[in-house]
């Protein structure tokens, strides 16, 4: 049995997976009288296979109870997918390399500081939201459109948890 | 001279003008095992104008010091524009209708409850951003690509002032 551990989000460690969707760095255009800082093009929307568009949507996500036993992951082939968090709380981000079936070893757990969003690369595998504490908000955007084809699953057969001691250091 | 007062942000009162975002009304579906609502598909993007693309950004804007007198107004002819506020403040959103020139008349002033967003449809007059109190975030959704064309404004010459008592109303 393997107790995973998370490390922080940062662009060069999460950069095979999505990209990490943060303040710093963007490029910053004052307009509106100077009233308003622009950060701009904070990540790339990738949707437009097979006739997608782009969906905003707001995920209200329920804390998970941990421990928690990692079974399924899951990964979109016809689009990104962009969590922006609405109130600056730690999470988790936990996904994997494409392997299959995924083993514990191509796992990757990262916490967002809270401000941190993420955008996942089309196809790049991972476990559906997790959250700690109470539930959060997210602005999610990805993929609508022609196609019942953007969802694939996969069960793990490793036992792999994330622990509860997790919880204790967000 | 003319002191403009707040209506509340409806969809129908709004119409004319663009969407309200918000939560209610909503399409929601339960995902990620019963643990996460997705209130799926707020608004309509549209920003393929002219070989557009959305483009996602954050404006940081501090707040407007009242009274203030509306001189200037400004609309996006190639693509919508969103504002998705992301700390529950009521704001302003001033807008007008196609006339020019504007007059006091062709004048709307709105007060979101401060979850609740806009998307601006293309062409739609609106004064930059109306914060009070403290800076605020934005998360917004608009068009980039090529163009230099997306960008109109217009003065106004009638005197038409935002008076300070709407601050303390919100």
């Amino acid at each position: 049995m393997t107790e995973l551990t998370a490390q922080p989000l940062t662009k060069k460690a999460f950069a095979a997976f999505g990209e990490v969707i943060e303040l710093q760095d963007a490029r910053q255009i004052s307009i509106n009288q100077g009233l308003t800082t622009r950060f701009h093009d904070l990540f790339t929307i990738d949707v437009n296979d097979a006739g997608g568009r782009p969906v905003v949507s707001v995920f209200r996500t329920a804390p998970l109870k941990l421990p928690h036993r990692v079974r399924l992951m899951e990964r979109h082939p016809r689009g990104s997918q962009a969590f922006m968090p609405m109130d600056a709380t730690p999470f988790l981000v936990l996904v994997a390399t494409n392997a299959q079936p995924i083993r514990t070893a191509d796992l990757s757990l990262f916490m967002s500081d809270g401000k941190q969003g993420i955008n996942l690369y089309k196809n790049t595998w991972h476990h559906y939201q997790i959250v700690l504490g109470a539930p959060r908000d997210f602005i999610v955007i990805d993929r609508g459109g022609d196609g019942d084809d953007n969802l694939e699953e996969t069960h793990l057969n490793d036992p792999v948890w994330i622990p509860a001691s997790l919880a204790k250091s967000m």
